[in-house]
């Protein structure tokens, strides 16, 4: 059992504003009801970047980000009855107690039990297990994952299947999750439906496989850069539109080419006024519309009431919906299984060292996701 | 077979802002797909009031508003299968044809076969059935329910229970039904949830029983007008709670007495600041609110995004979201079995002569519902 403070590499992101720096940092072993795990592969999500920003009202420096990773246990705390040293695991933002009112109501995958303290950095215990010379380091998002090693609650770690490659289902952390599971489990999109899908990113073109394996016939997407069309038709988009090509809002025009509007649409991008135009596309009667991009603090969604009172549904999804420790392993089976494939995604790996890339990348829209390698120990 | 002309009373509206006027008016035979019937009894209901207030943009004049009626059909037209005389039936402003996308559907109850010439105040073929002296008189919502005698379409009756007593269950064709089905067939809410409804007028006292119905363990009702209060218990709400009594917003109250929200709200007023109030109050991780209310002309509903993205629904509903020639006739059953009353919502009946002074008692907010006797032929 791993009783010693490890000492690896991890990017710190010491203030809002500035680049991550690699620093060597000490890792406090796994205390009661936790697990310390080795990182193997992570990815570099637009909400690292976002918190890093600043932008963030609950973000805290200095910390160690990452979200979006995949590892193996290294070592587990007093009480940790679930993993055992050697297990495959992918960290969980959205945790998985099983006990609390949330998690209890069947209806929901916002697990509650330790949100007060991982929204400020902490473990559940109220401290952290990160330190440079002596410095604590807050934990980020419950998972911190932007470090060679890491210790998370149980309740916060889905045990996968060893087969799976820890570089590629390290998506199925966050983004790919999140737009597919919006698809098949939030949205619950029936063969032969007719989906639109705002904004060709990450999440965007996991709602395309999402949709694509849901069996809904026409699948929209919908963008300003016609240079991520490719990719979308690949993955399954029966068509791509860019709305600046229209003088219409983009709304009408979709109503008009779908006979009076789509079955299901979804909002990948976090922007209010996208919002509107997906709810608005869809159709009267039954169409129902699914908001998984995250908007800028403080700004408001609005539409006129008539458009609810037609029929329409107004929705949202976290994680995709997806229950991290009891559904999220059967998302891998499935990738093992060949019923989707996350290579596309992946257009650029690297190792820790070059991390500040990866954001630069992605700023740039040069990237859909970068990877981080960890060496081997 | 009623070939003639019938000369009856009715209440015509000439030109909005201006009172009723109780007219000799000509009502044709129906023609084909058509049926004529003989109203027994109507109620006066607020969306009656918003047309000949000039407020509603669809309006047309000179028209015979009411839409919430119950009769016996009187003749009906070449190709009417479903309906002979004698029937009892209750006139629906939303019809159900079983043929078009809507219906077929099998997700909506807004079947869309005669929209365009019934919001144009006319019959399926684009002309009226009413005249006086002559001129054409308009229909309206399809149904014109402050008319001795009126045509509809086959499509826009439900064949009723005739032991139903049509003074009562005219109730059903609007008010009654759209409180109780937006609990019951809109939210489907669950025995033991908690519900929070809106404004305690006809249709947030329906929403009540449809509570009840449903088995909800905790029933709160906000009013501004606490003289309505007790009937609301009377009808099942646990609790009444008037928002000028806090300095909170009600939806942070509510969110503290329920220990984190509500499974289900109904928004029953056509406000959008308290619409927003109503999704607010949801629980999160589940909550769903339902806009039942119709909000002025051009006003929008908002909130921030994060409120959807962390698990409450928005919707809303029309007529209950019941189909009315399939499902109405249960509500019609449901009352004569006792499972609720309808004689706490009649605070007044009156002669098609005295139906100003309804507007009047409504406007007053001295009325729940008046219903109009007419006369036995």
């Amino acid at each position: 059992m791993g009783a010693e403070t490890i000492r690896c590499k991890a990017a710190v992101a010491w203030k809002a504003g500035e680049p991550l720096s690699i620093e060597e940092v000490e890792v406090m072993p796994p205390q009661k009801g936790e697990v310390r795990i080795r990182l193997m592969a992570t990815g570099v999500c637009h909400t690292d970047a976002f918190t890093l920003s600043g932008e963030d009202p609950e973000g805290v420096f200095p910390a160690i980000l990452g979200h979006e990773g995949a590892g193996v246990v290294e070592s587990v705390g007093e009480g940790v009855s679930g993993l055992q040293v050697g297990d495959h695991v992918i960290p969980l933002y959205t945790p998985e107690c099983g006990e609390c009112k949330f998690c209890l109501s069947g209806k929901t995958n916002l697990c509650q039990k330790i949100r007060t303290t991982q929204g400020k950095g902490l473990m559940p215990d109220g401290t952290t297990r990160f330190s440079v010379n002596g410095q604590p380091i807050y934990h980020y998002m419950g998972t911190s994952t932007f470090s060679e090693y890491t210790v998370l609650p149980e309740i916060s770690l889905a045990k996968i299947n060893p087969e799976a490659p820890l570089e590629e289902v390290c998506l199925l952390g966050c983004g790919v999750t999140t737009g597919m599971g919006a698809v098949m489990n939030t949205a619950k999109v029936e063969s032969g439906s007719t989906v639109a899908i705002f904004g060709l990113g990450g999440i965007g073109l996991s709602a395309v496989i999402g949709a694509k394996m849901a069996g809904a016939e026409r699948i929209i997407g919908i963008d300003i850069n016609e240079d991520k069309f490719a990719l979308a038709k690949k993955l399954g988009a029966t068509e791509c539109i860019n709305p600046k090509n229209y003088e219409q809002p983009i709304q009408d025009v979709i109503v008009d080419i779908t006979d009076g509007g789509v079955d299901y649409s979804f909002e990948c991008i976090g922007n209010v006024q996208v919002m509107r135009s997906a709810l608005e596309c869809c159709h009267k009667g039954w169409g129902e519309s699914v908001i998984i991009g995250v908007a800028g603090a403080g700004q408001e969604i609005s539409t006129r009431p008539f458009q609810l009172v037609t029929g329409r549904v107004w929705r949202g999804t976290a994680f995709g919906g997806v229950k991290g420790r009891s559904e999220l392993p059967d998302y891998v089976e499935r990738y093992l299984a060949g019923d989707f494939k996350l290579d596309d995604f992946i257009t650029h790996t690297m190792s820790l060292e070059k991390i500040n890339d990866a954001f630069d990348l992605m700023h740039e829209g040069k990237s859909i996701r970068s990877v981080i390698h960890y060496k081997e120990a």
